[in-house]
């Protein structure tokens, strides 16, 4: 019996099989005279083979199984359409947010399932947003520069649209001509226009909002078959009336005078040819469903626009380039305004994945990503990458040292990742010398962070958000965001005269961007990644080294961090590590405070505590502290006379806003010039079951810089067995050609390059 | 081939168990004779069986395997055995320390794999310290008022003893009479005798310390035969001429006039019937491995001492009451001194599990810790657990809610833990109300900890000790531990005018303990721990009432915390609830200080920092919090002035021996009589990667006092739904069997027992 059943399962999915074959012919001859439905993510002939596929096809199997799941419950849960009145995380807003999710899902399985109840509820939801949307004023909260209707911000009515399109494509054919009038005329179409034609503010900048607008007014405009509308999208508005000085909610500008918009523009300006997104990874996240979701439905419908091959490609490559952009966990690291422990386990990079493994030559290291996702897309895609998966074609997703520009042309600056094995985990240096990155751009120059596996070992602090907690600000941004997340003292880098870059000055900070000097990593012992930043303060000049040394006397590869600092008069200079973890020992003195007061009066120094204070007497100063069953010793060549501050986040943060974080910061004072050098090292751990330490202590004797002028930096790290490493870097030329000779320590030394080491 | 192979190796096996028949029998028939060896943890018949079994036995095979690694790896190495000097974390601390669990293991490894290269090993390093013991003053450290030789305390050299005592049994037979009459004499007879006799004031106490000593002394007695000294390690030594003033390092009595001592007394008196150890479970846990390991070496040399069933059993009864006393990941709770972290992974409770297997009748629900654990003891206890384990036995080990008592004859109060299964995790509730608990006592009468699943929802701070990390005071006690950790303030629990419990006074608090009000966990819905304070301060009487609350109307489980508090004088009373997390929001009012003061002067309070106050206008005051992407809400039932502060941990602690955590004191002053009632809530979650926030806010509309004198509490939970819970509490009858009508808010309530609910 269940040996002829099987055989009868077979011959179904031949017949499936050729049914799909013929309707993949059928479209491609019908395709030129009427648009058929659904095609912009659907498509008539990749359901079919779909249906085709069920039950042989695992992840996809599964994935189906869940969305029905959760579909089902929510039409068993009946539909609802509220007045809209509330922020992010509450009613209202999570409601509807709730229904352009299901209504898309809903949407999907009418077509995979051939079931009517779920075109049924999506008819039915549609109609309901029919009746209300008219009767709708603008959002009654007020925060927005642009409000929505649904929402109270146009961005979240566009994510409504960019769904619910798809959803209306996909019951495009089970309504009747009369009801997609009805839709088109007093729901779709002026909803479109309300966040084109009515907040060109929102629709026509380059700005990861708007990337959404034009989106969902491109995604409707593809459905309804509407060429204006899709004009827009692609290219924006002719008029807007945008004031060249007008700025959103986030202090960035709208729009530059004379700059391009609409869809291809936001390929254009924002990504660089490496596909690195200048808002930072946490908003490339998030701007990715949209442009990927978009571009596949452009490609279905007007292949002839070759979409995935606009700008040489980027599309594609930014997912691979978002998904280096992440931890051992898949974290995103929170460059600019990122809320931490976002991942590439979110609902976009499902989709970045699926359609980078469809329309980008099924790399196999995608899948390995997929299978950690453990969900695909209900489309082509989808179904691709679990039949790779099924077939085991999966291949280990290696994350490598990497550089990526910024800039439109790649010529503004960029980020360097540098990675290296460690004994338990990779230790991975993440180094920013980007553009400003637009509103949700920090200002960070020359700013870094640092990781062991998933672990941070010194912060990036991300941004002052409780993304979707009402409590916290409606879940929006908090005035903190301003006041310490993007200030310069909040980063790992240098700040001079207690003022940020740029003085913290948007205007400013958007016309520049710091200078990559040195991307290494042909040498697997010696990673360097070096940037100038010539504008932050003018007048001073920064150039940070930082070299990933793997050197088999010590435990793990260590970190060497190089600043020095050229200015024309003389300043204060603080360099802050924020180290994550609890102080376990110093070897320098310092006093504790009786009362604790706030370290500065403005730029972020209002939300550092003073906990201690020490001055330097010249020797190394180093500074061992525990995380997460683990030790890190950071070891600083500094100058007697320097101080040496314990800082606390959470000084004037009345609402507890900010995390109680610890820093520890090296102050020069009254200096035209100054070089920081400083050694970070990971070794040991405690387990505490077994209360058992092991290498606890740093294998670092002494840090020296043996050399320093204009032209060369010479350092030399001793470890605790005397043996010394050498290392010399040319600041003035960082071709790898150049011949240099150079007297350190009356020790003549040649080399090719732009580094020497030993 | 193959099956010819495995008949062989059945043949072999079979052969091999009626070996071991044999040997069992021949061991029993000459015990009476002269001693063989070995014969304390490992005996001849013990070894035969385990030969026997050798490959048929997965997780005794992976032990024995990892072990010899282990072994083989320090035979590699070389012997070392350098003269001391250091302490805890040290180079000579651990590698004596090492010394002493590799020369047990390779004992173990010579007897049963039958390889004289483990034998030989033992036999050097023993001859190593042989030559090396005679010459060693006391060490040289000076902290502790018991040097030892090896270390800088004699509870570590005890620890050698232990362990080598089983090392020596098994290569005794090895030996040559001369080699063994030259270690005893040069090395073991002196070694007993310096732990004991040289140090009294260690060995003749009631201690862990010296559980420690005297196993020590009985272990070596038992494999040398001495009789002397056994008596020594069972009952004492007969003269000791300790001060009963005299205090050890920790501030606690070394013995008490006329107390009894030695092993025996070690497992009379801090043993509450219920095998409750009165130091609490951190040091219960350190203390096991000694209890048990000696006492499976009586009951294999000296059966007819029937050790097992001493004081009903209690040995074995505490086995359970440990692995009772752990939240959800097998962590212990943190009661007195307790290093968070440690857990039933720790090798002493793989003793105990085992041990309490095979001597307790084969309970099945320890063999699923056994499988957690993954590793067994390699002898007749660890064969069992394997072997229960290989066939299928065994059973969850389900926690419930307990109740246990201290004291020796279990009248000292207690600990109640009551557990309610929640939406996510176990909500669990581990109340205090027992004696000091010795040396390691906290001054925290009716406190309490709150935990989901492994998560603290309110901490107990534990100790103040980087146990074994060196930079941190040499691993041991820091001086915060005195300061802040022992003291009632860093506890959630009544501090009345800033001074701790018995002004912190241990002999004071070694006189008293709490008493039990009341433990009823009959309704499963309505679970409950209470008890009375009369002591801490006197001519005040606190009174401490725990629900926890299971209500289909909420997410989860909640607790009502009710203290009520009766004073014959005005007092000021804070009461504190350290929350885990970040403060997300208030209802009430508060202000932020410009500059941080401490709280307090003096009794812990000099440790915290003001971070806001508030004074309350007579409604509830509410606080939700967030932690490990929970919510968590505290909703009290405060009076119009009542003060609301905000403390952080970290004042006065120049060396960050102290974690940053926060604290919530709701302080009411200048009152004879008050009342205390809150309701913390555990609902909802974060997910950082959907970015949605579910449940995010409290479920409780209001919480009230509806009826407050000497005899009776009533308190009302009203939800958001308007629906009310009446709990009220007889507070001078905590019988099942009494009658009681009250009239509260005009409606007259009868009913039966200590409370009534609806």
């Amino acid at each position: 019996m269940k040996f002829i059943k099987n055989i009868q399962i077979l011959v179904v999915a031949v017949l499936l099989v050729s049914v799909s074959c013929n309707a993949q012919s059928k479209t491609t001859s019908k395709k030129a005279k009427v648009q058929e439905h659904p095609s912009l993510i659907l498509t008539k002939s990749g359901v079919e083979k779909i249906k085709a596929e069920l039950g042989n096809v695992p992840l996809f199997d599964e994935t189906l199984a869940k969305v029905k799941a959760e579909v089902d419950a929510e039409i068993a849960n009946g539909i609802e359409v509220p007045v809209p009145k509330d922020y992010s995380g509450g009613y209202t807003h999570e409601r509807h947010k709730r229904n352009f999710l299901i209504l898309q899902k809903a949407g999907v399985l009418y077509q995979i399932l051939d079931d009517e109840k779920y075109a049924l509820y999506v008819k039915d939801m549609l109609f309901a947003y029919e009746k209300l949307y008219p009767t709708l004023p603008v959002h009654p909260q007020t925060r927005s520069y642009a409000r929505g209707k649904l929402f109270w911000q146009c961005l979240n009515d566009s994510n409504w649209l960019v769904y619910v399109s798809q959803a209306y494509d996909c019951v495009y054919d089970f309504l009747t001509e009369k009801e997609r009038k009805q839709l088109e005329k007093n729901l779709f179409k002026p909803y479109a226009d309300f966040i084109s034609k009515g907040n060109p503010q929102f629709f026509n900048r380059v700005h990861n909002h708007s990337t959404w607008g034009n989106v969902a007014v491109g995604m409707i405009a593809l459905v309804m078959d509407d060429s204006e509308l899709l004009n827009s999208a692609l290219n924006g508005l002719k008029t807007d009336g945008i004031d060249p000085n007008a700025k959103d909610n986030d202090g960035g500008y709208i729009k530059k005078a004379g700059q391009k918009v609409g869809f291809l523009a936001n390929v254009d300006e924002p990504f660089s040819p490496d596909g690195y997104y200048t808002e930072g990874p946490y908003y490339q996240r998030y701007a990715m469903y949209p442009f990927l979701v978009f571009a596949e439905a452009l490609q279905n419908v007007k292949p002839e626009m070759k979409i995935f091959e606009y700008k040489n490609g980027v599309l594609l490559k930014s997912i691979n380039t978002l998904l280096n952009l992440t931890d051992a966990d898949g974290k995103f690291f929170p460059l600019n305004d990122g809320q931490k422990g976002m991942s590439y386990f979110s609902r976009e990079l499902v989709t970045a994945v699926n359609v980078g493994y469809y329309f980008g030559g099924n790399q196999p290291e995608l899948l390995s990503i997929a299978k950690e996702q453990g969900e695909v897309l209900l489309d082509e895609t989808g179904l691709a990458i679990a039949i790779g998966i099924r077939d085991g074609l999966a291949k280990p997703f290696l994350k490598k040292s990497v550089e990526y520009t910024d800039g439109s042309k790649g010529t503004e600056g960029g980020v360097g990742i540098l990675r290296a094995q460690g004994s338990k985990d990779e230790l991975t240096l993440v180094s920013k010398y980007a553009a400003q990155g637009l509103s949700h751009g920090h200002y960070d120059k020359l700013s870094f962070s640092y990781y062991e596996g998933g672990n941070e070992v010194l912060q990036d602090y991300g941004l002052a958000r409780f993304v979707n907690i009402q409590q916290k600000g409606g879940g929006n941004y908090l005035k903190e965001n301003s006041t310490w997340a993007k200030q310069t003292i909040a980063h790992n880098t240098i700040v001079q005269n207690e003022t940020s870059h740029f003085s913290g000055n948007f205007e400013i900070g958007s016309l520049n961007h710091s200078e990559k000097y040195l991307f290494d990593v042909s040498d697997a012992n010696i990673q360097i990644v070096s940037a100038i930043e010539n504008n932050a303060y003018p007048g001073t000049k920064l150039h940070r080294i930082q070299v990933l040394v793997k050197d088999e006397s010590f435990e793990n590869p260590y970190l060497l961090d190089i600043v020095t600092v050229n200015s024309d008069k003389e300043n204060q200079y603080d360099l802050p590590y924020y180290f994550m973890g609890q102080v376990i020992s110093t070897n320098f003195k310092y006093t504790a405070p009786k009362t604790l007061t706030q370290l500065g009066e403005k730029n972020g120094y209002q939300h550092l505590w003073t906990e201690g204070t020490g001055i330097s007497d010249g020797t190394n100063a180093k500074l061992t502290w525990f995380n997460k069953e683990r030790f890190y010793t950071l070891t600083s060549a500094v100058s007697e006379g320097d101080e040496l501050i314990f800082a606390r986040i959470g000084a004037n943060d009345p609402d507890f806003n900010l995390r109680r974080d610890a820093g520890f910061i090296i102050r020069k004072k009254n200096q035209k010039d100054a070089v920081y050098v400083s050694v970070v090292e990971s070794h040991g751990n405690y387990n505490p079951v077994s209360e058992i330490a092991t290498n606890a202590f740093s294998s670092i004797k002494n840090v020296e810089v043996v050399y320093s002028d204009d032209a060369y930096i010479g350092v030399v790290i001793e470890n605790l067995n005397n043996e010394k490493k050498l290392i010399v870097m040319s600041l003035k030329d960082a071709s790898k050609k150049t011949a240099h000779k150079l007297k350190v320590n009356n020790m003549e030394y040649q080399w090719v390059g732009p580094y020497y080491n030993n």
